[in-house]
């Protein structure tokens, strides 16, 4: 089942949806044209198409696997990520000064969109990578810059992410690897890490671990927690891959799917490490890496969705089964896809696919725009698209999967079709860089802190939209509008509770509502885009008339605050 | 992770939710008293929870393996298997005649629920010989029920469901396996089956294959089909299996999860079989088998549900991670349930795993009704129900299941844990036995093909009960009421549609619209039995004002008809 890059896709989004020509307007992204934007859609295209896509079943199947202490990638891992490395794929946004291209995140998104598409496993390793030149591009000393960065950027080296430890997950806080300092500048790491994507691989020469820990007489809690590098192999005096540190992957983790994604537990015993940043300023720094690696993820949904769109609709249409009465025959194919139900299923995927992937943009381009111009505006535009484009974009990849199952039929629950990996493979990422409920709960309270300003910026932006077009549009500008005033109801209610967890009971519903009614705007910018007799305008009008309703259940179940559920105990949920 | 047996739960739903007391008054079913009825579900409930739950995850790692053409099933299967027959519980509504305890189908779908919370794989083995079972009884002569009931009820021999051929799915009508007269009384089958759950296994002494094939000459479609009877071994002078017949198992299947359930696809080279029912009258026998399958399948998905959330509350209530400030000291617990959003996704999963299990039940106890009474409003409001109860019961199953790996955070994604298990397991029940798209269509068209008299009697005793109790219990039965009358308003479109494609492209959202406010009437019904200060008053406040106002939504979609689906082209969805 060939996947095809959906280059077009990204240039309407680009032109007509997120302003990406606001970003090249910008003084930082000035050389950014059109014909480098294409060209790079094309290349990056080309390379998913031709060499990622037919490793995602050998993956599945082969597993990464841990030999001798050392992991082993499936056939064709190695080379496929050398392609990524010499395309220059890895560094699309890092600074020029490393050896990166510079360019916008939105182009980088878009390109992560279509690795993640043809196979996931492999696109999550350039993903950790470039958080981590983030991360070093904003935090590190220069000798640190001067002697990772270029490795990191040519794809010779490459990055992981050590924060959570088997008691300390979601509440990062409560780590206690440690750090002692040598009195050389250097530091003596000891601990335990768990869930390290990419921990270990055989793919590049060496593996660079950014580590948090505590150094002795730290503060309690986040407050004493510190970044540090923590590579494989020391670098020699050329700045080479020298001596071996003392780390090492203990176990990987049998998992769901990504089966080709090691996840390893690491061990650190006085390995040695640099600090990156200041002393106890390590979350900061790691949430600079995590805030744009939750974009990311909202990527990698977004990309499962697209993989098994494209999977479902071409079994649809090759399928023959039963017999339909259509009566439009312009459309009609002979094949499964002439039944209302399976079309239903598939429009409903691509409406909720374009919803996920408009926001996820939006957001990937708000923070070029906070990039470019420093402008607060755009930091916290930024900073409150971050956690609907994450929650949103990995419910859509995992719901958009498993409707491809369903549109195979029996077919689907047979691994050899391969409509059940995508399913298996998204499920994680509602899970990694902050659960989807700890998504909804920084965008309830964090989010809100600044009393609603960045939300009813973003609700007036959709009304304003849609007062535009009433007089052309009425019948998707009126329901958008309606949905809107609900959520900024809501959000008024939100904002209005003191209580942290009257706020909380309802997060997960409320970020689903935004979600809707973020996607009913964008669908109608696409459709003004377009014009009225276009396949997007016929699909936001999908949209706005069938999935843009759910909004209501939503954010009625957002308004009811947590006293019903504290008066439930647990003993109730056992009887 | 212990799985126990929610005994009082199923009493509780005889006692006040499902009426069967009322099916204990029938002269059919006079002998089931109370205490029958806990005995047994006191000793499958032991059954399942030493014999059938420690089996679930060693099922899951070895598989069951085709080796020199018969299947080998996992550790432990072969004795399980022994103990569900030597309970009895294969027959638990057999006919005595043939050694079945005679009793009603609710409490055999309170049986099977428990086996499918302790090994859904396992459980599918019971439920096809139920199945076939019921399907002999109703349609087979003399000389086959004698051979082979017996043998059935005693779990001697296992049964099998041979429907699909790779052209014929969904449209069974599709199908060529070809039966010819041999003039004594037999018939040679010829021909391909697919998809057959327990084609062969190690378990019991014979494998006996209801197989859908065309006599010569057979008209064509659904009308030329007709039903046989192919055993693995032919039964001997004796009636004990005898000498091979001519079939055998191709291959296996590599599935996404149940994958101790041997699915084979099954080659007939000539094998001998004997005519079940009349010629061409195949479809009908099938169906009465089918039927009450599908209420088997919601048990499945009811059943994977109550593991998945007993698996994930388990871990709630053990792990410590973050702190939360939970105003109701009697509540908190120190561990993640005190968080408001991991109560939300629990409690969600109870009142949807109660409206699932009440409406399946209910389904269950329309058809007992049916049975003993042959009056015709218990049989439509049987077959109004099914596929309501099927495509519920296992979406909720799926959804469930989903919501138990969130629960689990990281830990959910490894397979270890076991919540994986339970979604990759449930993911099938979704599809086999008619997918949810069928039984939405079948909802919309066939059953409502009496001018929704079936429906419009349902929704107005949902209407008598919220009237009735308005005046103590308003906040509940006023949103409830209010719901039905959209559901009343939207069932009036549904049957006003003339043109079928209109009813079918807002089936499924129809279809889960419905279940959402029936599932409001037996938590309200619930309530009402267990007082204003229960658990269950507390949990269908829950539902009604945080699940319920789903319906407005999914009855919106319900009723846009199909034009905007085909003016969608494929073409569009390319783009």
């Amino acid at each position: 089942m060939p996947y095809v890059a959906p280059v077009a896709e990204y240039k309407f989004l680009f032109d007509h949806v997120v302003g990406f020509s606001d970003i090249c307007a910008t003084a930082r992204f000035e050389d950014v044209s059109s014909d480098i934007t294409d060209a790079l859609l094309s290349e990056a295209g080309k390379v998913c198409e031709e060499v990622l896509a037919p490793l995602q079943r050998v993956g599945d199947i082969q597993h990464a696997v841990l030999k001798d202490g050392v992991v082993v990638m499936p056939d064709g891992f190695k080379e496929a990520y050398r392609a990524l490395a010499d395309g220059g794929w890895m560094g699309i946004s890092a600074h020029p000064d490393g050896g990166g291209m510079g360019l916008p995140l939105t182009l980088t998104s878009a390109v992560n969109e279509m690795m993640a598409s043809a196979c996931l496993s492999l696109q999550l390793n350039p993903l950790m990578t470039q958080g981590q030149i983030e991360a070093l591009e904003a935090h590190a000393d220069d000798k640190i810059k001067q002697t990772y960065l270029p490795k990191l950027i040519s794809g010779e080296w490459s990055g992981t992410m050590n924060l959570t430890e088997p008691q300390a997950g979601s509440d990062v806080g409560a780590l206690t690897t440690r750090a002692v300092p040598r009195g050389d500048g250097t530091f003596e790491i000891t601990g335990q890490k768990i869930y390290i994507s990419y921990g270990d691989h055989d793919m590049a020469e060496n593996i660079c671990h950014l580590v948090l820990a505590r150094l002795p007489n730290a503060p309690a809690g986040t407050k004493g927690i510190s970044l540090f590098m923590v590579p494989k192999y020391l670098p020699d005096d050329n700045g080479d891959a020298g001596q071996a540190n003392a780390l090492h992957v203990v176990s990987l983790e049998h998992k769901m799917g990504l089966h080709a994604s090691p996840t390893a537990v690491m061990q650190y015993d006085g390995a040695t490490g640099w600090l990156v940043g200041a002393e106890h300023a390590g979350m900061a720094a790691m949430f600079t890496m995590m805030n744009n690696a939750r974009v990311g993820v909202a990527i990698q949904g977004t990309g499962v969705a697209e993989g098994a769109l494209q999977h479902a609709l071409s079994y649809a249409r090759d399928r023959k089964q039963g017999r339909t009465n259509v009566s439009n025959d312009a459309v009609a194919t002979g094949t499964i896809v002439d039944h209302a139900d399976v079309r239903r299923m598939l429009v409903a995927m691509k409406a909720d696919l374009f919803a996920a992937r408009a926001i996820a943009l939006s957001c990937a381009a708000a923070i070029d725009m906070g990039t470019a111009t420093r402008d607060t505006f755009w930091h916290a535009r930024a900073a409150f698209l971050t956690p609907i484009a994450k929650a949103f974009g990995t419910d859509v990849g995992m719901a958009v999967a498993a409707e491809g199952i369903q549109v195979h039929g029996g077919m689907g629950f047979i691994e050899e079709t391969g409509a059940a990996q995508y399913s298996r493979d998204a499920r994680v990422t509602a899970i990694y860089e902050g659960t989807n409920g700890i998504q909804a709960m920084d965008l309830v309270a964090r989010k809100l802190a600044d009393g609603g300003d960045a939300a009813f910026a973003l609700i007036e932006e959709v009304q304003t939209q849609a007062e535009s077009c009433r007089g052309t549009h009425e019948g998707l500008a009126g329901p958008l509008w309606e949905a809107s005033e609900t959520l900024r109801e809501t959000t008024e209610w939100m904002v209005s509770q003191s209580d942290s967890n009257h706020r909380f009971a309802g997060a997960v519903p409320y970020l689903r509502g935004f979600a809707r009614v973020l996607g009913g705007h964008y669908h109608l910018k696409s459709a003004l885009a377009a014009g009225p007799d276009s396949g997007r305008a016929r699909l936001a009008r999908f949209y706005i008339k069938r999935l843009l309703p759910e909004h209501a259940g939503l954010l009625a179940h957002a308004r009811e605050g947590a006293d019903d559920l504290y008066a439930l105990s647990t003993e109730d949920l056992l009887a």
